[in-house]
Formats: C-alpha cells, sequence, structure tokens
C-alpha cells in the first residue's frame, strides 16, 4: 500500500489529491490557491467536510511545506514520511516524452527545454516539481504529460502543410493535449466493452472548457483534434478552434491589433463566449437556449457540428469505432449536447438511448442496445492516472 | 444559336473561350497574357492549331479590343456583333450573390464593395468587365461567382467560433470557392447516376493547384473546406490548408515577421512544396515518391489524409453519399493519389477498381460495380458554367 500525492500546480495554484494505491482511493484532495499574491488560501476536502484556511504564501515551496503540514495536522497521514511517491501533471512533454518518466535532473532540464511551446504551463508545473522534492527530498517524483499519450501518431497526422523545416528549427507540429483523461477514458471503455484494449477502436470526446476528440485505436493515439497549442479543434469555452488561419491577418489589420492580440482572442474570447455574447458555460448556453436565445443555441450547434466532423474523421481513419464516450464537464453533463452530437452521428451507426442519456456525471451506458456503435457517459479521472503511473514508475 | 465568351479576367491576364450555346461547342480559347507589362502576349487556340502574336497590350480594354479583332481576322467570328453574350467569372460574390447576375451598375457597385474579402481578383475581375463592356456596349454580360454555389450553406456550417461581431463588422464567415467547378461536377454526376439531381448525395473533390472540397445535397452546397479565404481547408500545392491558427503568432516571433508574411507563406510556400522541399506539382512529387524520395510521399499522404477527413465529415453531414468524384489538374491526373484516397475511405463503402483508375483526364467510372459509393473521374468544366448561366440570363 502506498500514498501518493497527484499534484497539478499552476502559476499561482496548486491542486492535489492524496490517492490510497493500488486500491485508488481519494484520501483527500484540495488547492492552495493566489500563491504569491494576496488572500492565499489553502482549501481541502475529506470525507464530505470542507476545510479552508487564508494564510500568507509566498511561493509553491511555501504551499507545498504548508499542505504537507496540514495533511499531517488533519490526521490524514500520520507523518509526512507516509508519503511515498508524487505524480506532476506536466503540460508539454514535446517529442521528447511519449510515456511518463521518473524525475531525474535530465528529465527537468528536458521540460525546460521545451518551455518554449507551453511558456506558461511548464515552468510552473517545474515550479511545483521543485516544491516537492524540497520538502520531500527522499521522493523523486513522476512526471506525466499531457502530451505524451500522442506521440503514437503518425507523420502524416502530426505534420501541418507548411513549410518542413518550421518541423526540424522550431518543433511546429501537432502534439494534442488531454492526453492523460484520452487514456484513462480509453482504458476505462475497453474494460466497459469486456475487450482487450488492442482489440478496441474508441474515440474520446474529452469536452471541459478546453476540449478534445482523440482516436485511439488499440489503446494508442492516432489522432487528436488540438494541435501544436490547444487552441486548435473543436470550438471551446473560450476558444476558436479550427479557423482559416487568414482571418488572423485580416482581423489584425482591421482592428489594428498585433498578432498576438488577435490569437489571445481566439484564446479567450472566442468559442461559445465568441458566438453566444453570452457566456463560456455550457450550461448558461442550454438555460438561455431553452428560453429561446439564437445565439446561445447557435454557439453549441457549431461546436456539435465541428464535434461530429472530427468523429466522422476518426471513425474513417481507424476503419470503424466501437465505442464514443463522453467525458469533462460539458461532456458529463450537458444532456442536450450530447444528444445534438449523437443525433448528428447516427449515419455512422450511433443510436443513442434519450432516457438512458438523461443523467449527469455517472458512468453509463447511453446508447440503444442495438446501437452498432456504444455510446459511454464515463467521468474521467486524471488524478488516478498520475497516481498509477506514479505508483508503477516508483517501484 | 448564340455565340458566348466565357472570361477570365486576372490582374494582367485575360483568358477567354468562345462557345456555341447550347450546343456548347467550344469555337476557340485563349489569353491574353503580360497585360500593362512588356512582351505582352495574346495566344489563341481552334481547331488543334496555335496562333501567337507578341504585341503591347497596355491595359485590359486594350485586350478585349485585341482578342475580338483576332476573333474576326482568324474568321472565327464574322463580326463582333455575333458574339451574343459574355459571361465573367468574379471571385467573391460575399453573401450579396447566391446566383449568377445579369450585370448592371448595381451589380458592379456590389461586386466592389465586397472587393476587400478578394482584394487581388475582384478589381481584376471587374477590369474585365468594363473592358467588355466599352467595347460591346451592346451586350450586359453576366457575372458567374467562385463563391455563389455556397450561399446555400447553414449558419452552423459557415460561421466560425469568433467574437460574432466579426461576421457583423467585418464579413467574417466561410464562403467557400470553386462554386462553378462543383456545381458542374455535381449536375454532371447526377446524369451519370441517372438521378434527379434534388436526389443525389455528391462530394465533389475539386483537386487542382488550389483544391477544395464540397458535399453537395440535392444539388446544394452544404458545406465545402474552403473557408473565409482560399488558404483553408486540404492541403495544396502551395497553401497549408487547415493548421492551428496559433502557429501564425509563433513564426510570427520567431522568424521576426509580420502576420501578413506569415499568411503570405501559408500561401505559397507551403503545402506540397512546403512539405516536399521538392515542387509543388503532383506529378514532381509522384516521379520523385517512385525513386524513394520520403519528403514528396510524405506530402501527398498528409493531403491524402486530410482529404479522407474532409469526406467522412461530408459523408456524416449529409447522412450518406452517391458518388465521390475527382475533378482538376490533380483529381484528373494523379492516379496513385486517387488510389490512396479510396483505400482510405474504404470504412465508408468506397472500393475503387484500380485497373479502371489508371486513366486520366477522361470522364469514367473507377469503383468496382458492387461499391456503395461511385466513384467517378469527372473533368471539370467552368467555362460551360459560365456560359449556360450566361444563355440562360441573356435571353
Amino acid at each position: 500500500m502506498m500514498k501518493i500525492i497527484a499534484v497539478n500546480a499552476g502559476s499561482s495554484s496548486l491542486k492535489f489529491q492524496l490517492l490510497e494505491m493500488p486500491q485508488e482511493t481519494v484520501l483527500t484532495s484540495g488547492i492552495v490557491e493566489r500563491i504569491g499574491i494576496e488572500n492565499s488560501v489553502i482549501k481541502i476536502k475529506m470525507n464530505g467536510e470542507k476545510f479552508e484556511e487564508k494564510t500568507p504564501v509566498k511561493d509553491h515551496s511555501v504551499a507545498v511545506k504548508l499542505l504537507l503540514h496540514k495533511l499531517v495536522d488533519l490526521n490524514i497521514v500520520s507523518s509526512i514520511e507516509d508519503i511515498n511517491g508524487v505524480g506532476h501533471r506536466v503540460v508539454h512533454g514535446g517529442e521528447k516524452f511519449a510515456n511518463s518518466v521518473e524525475i531525474t535532473e535530465d528529465v527537468i532540464q528536458a521540460i525546460e527545454e521545451v518551455s518554449d511551446l507551453a511558456p506558461l504551463h511548464n515552468p510552473a508545473n517545474l515550479t511545483g516539481i521543485r516544491a516537492f522534492q524540497e520538502a520531500l527530498p527522499h521522493i523523486k517524483g513522476v512526471a506525466v504529460f499531457d502530451t505524451a499519450f500522442h506521440q503514437t501518431m503518425k507523420e502524416e497526422e502530426y505534420l501541418y502543410g507548411v513549410p518542413y523545416d518550421w518541423y526540424t528549427k522550431y518543433s511546429v507540429r501537432k502534439y494534442g493535449f488531454h492526453g492523460t483523461s484520452h487514456r484513462f477514458v480509453a482504458e476505462r471503455a475497453a474494460q466497459l466493452l469486456n475487450k482487450p484494449l488492442e482489440d478496441t477502436k474508441i474515440i474520446v470526446l474529452h469536452l471541459g472548457n478546453g476540449a478534445s476528440i482523440c482516436a485511439v485505436d488499440g489503446g494508442k493515439s492516432v489522432d487528436t483534434s488540438m494541435g501544436f497549442t490547444p487552441l486548435a479543434g473543436i470550438l471551446m469555452g473560450t476558444r476558436s478552434g479550427d479557423i482559416d488561419p487568414a482571418i488572423v491577418e485580416f482581423i489584425a489589420k482591421k482592428e489594428n491589433l498585433d498578432v498576438s492580440e488577435v490569437v489571445n482572442i481566439l484564446n479567450k474570447q472566442s468559442g461559445y463566449l465568441g458566438i453566444s455574447n453570452n457566456s463560456s458555460d455550457s450550461r448558461d448556453l442550454w438555460t438561455a437556449a431553452h428560453k429561446g436565445d439564437k445565439q446561445s443555441l447557435l454557439a453549441v450547434k457549431k461546436q456539435v457540428k465541428m464535434i461530429s466532423d472530427y468523429v466522422a474523421a476518426y471513425f474513417v481513419t481507424m476503419g470503424g469505432c466501437d465505442a464514443i464516450c463522453f467525458t469533462a464537464g460539458v461532456g458529463e453533463n450537458a444532456i442536450f449536447t450530447r444528444q445534438l452530437i449523437a443525433k448528428r452521428l447516427r449515419p455512422l451507426g450511433v443510436h443513442i438511448d434519450e432516457e438512458r442519456n438523461f443523467v449527469r456525471g455517472v458512468e453509463k451506458l447511453i446508447s440503444t442496445d442495438d446501437s452498432p456503435i456504444k455510446l459511454f457517459l464515463l467521468p474521467t479521472n486524471e488524478e488516478v492516472m498520475i497516481a498509477r503511473d506514479t505508483l508503477r514508475l516508483s517501484k
């Protein structure tokens, strides 16, 4: 039995979950927020109770020490030596990491080297790694990359139709993200299908505020909708997804913006929010849509159209599909979005059971019994995946 | 019987074809090249013979007079009064034109108003229109738009996931191009299928140096791969097609270029040329690929992948497909590209007959007899389509 912490360090936050492995029991979870700024706070959940404390937290190093002491104070662990493993989410592994790895100085250097590709995320992830190494020097820790799962894509899937030296000089290619989630869901779907993972063809729709689709053939990612960055693919809460790249130039000139300002709008003021002029939250859009707001419905319909285009493409890429899985915030909760997607996909052999689909946030088959392609509602669990890899690599 | 000229005016060229209608017989075709620059030349083809003359041509007005006189000199028409109609290709009709129209002053003004969306093409097209009106004042002429056919797309197909006011203020949306070709091919395919156009679902692959795919449901375009500009969609001779739009920002910074320079590279140094580092011409790529050049083959495979993704999406959008048609330079001639595309599409019910497919530039069924989706090689003819519309609207 091991106690493993799964960590997700952002630039001013540190999310964590403590799991008992291999049972995969969540002992506690929480977050330190507003690190390095005013009004820092630590929030911890355990046994349904919430614990919250405001206290200055000047950096990630302080945050980690604080949270470890709280785990002892709250009797979640008897001492910090009880913790046997730490798994860190790292956003970008570039082409260097196709799997999770034990963290060494070489690994840290390699994560730094690809920080160029995720300038907001990788440095923050590294701050978390260093803070835990300082607080728990006996534990090396494991890095689990969002991009690693997609390193099995073929050249013609991941290359763009741009000058080849953009790839060789600057590593411009499709990486894909949400790999930990796609992997978790595909593995679970294979269990539900009662088939060996190697024999399954699964399409995962990770629909959260960020959203991506993945074609998982025999347990391997063969294509995914996000690209060089998490902007590409389907429309999301505030991100445009795919657009004609010439629009960037056109708008830069029309609005007298530089290219970064335009791309910033594509990341933060587009998607659901951009079309609806209402909200980036799927729940708000459906509330408005049910009251007759055309723009809110249009935003959803556009996303549904983009999703079904990708699913169709992945059906053909894999030469078939056993199951399509809905996961993450929107995927697990937006009943009517799932219904619209399933209806569009009927020509592929997708038959949703509308009654079964009338549910939120549980693991469930939502297609009819005779649907050639199964539909699953399947809550994702990236923390468990991080803990599993950490357990395996800490042995 | 009417003699109709189909005209395609570029900034320094004027292509034309004279057709006898409604028989659709080509009486002659030709081009005036290097208008307004040194070494202007007029080239005319008739009855298999070629006629060529170098002569100064200072503007489109001179070019039109020159070609009309040549038609008389060469006894192709007995006098310029024999010409009954002039049909002009116009690249961009914005949202103003969903059909071909007789040219009036209002039409000219409307074409000018959307020139913003096609700053290189529409002004050149207008120069051709004005030159013909001057030379043949008794003929109003007809405008045939590349974009018009796609005006039947639904909102969720043509809108992008960007701030909605980019659409309302600047008309940023998907327009699509090659509409005249897609329409010609879809209509002909319906004849070959021996079905009323209204009852057919056809996917047209217009694969030339520029390339686009169109889903034609009951004779109406429901979606197409090009977008706001002809850069979007599938990889082409020198164009990237779809990429993560964030790449524009990344490369602008890395290479110290402004946004227009990056988009210019995406238009002119990408696609086949960019990946292969060899050529923008499909023939060169295959020659090299057969000799073992990996990059040339990769460029083709990337295009094949992007094409099959779109076809799959359109199959689902239409809820099925009767026929997939290959047209334009690459589509009509690249035997092995067609073969690769067809093989990828097998999961949809596409079975190519490799022997039938071993042919170039003719109208032919190239799928097996039992293929659920038919494959046609179907040479396009935009000039005939322009002449048909001109005939209809000149009555």
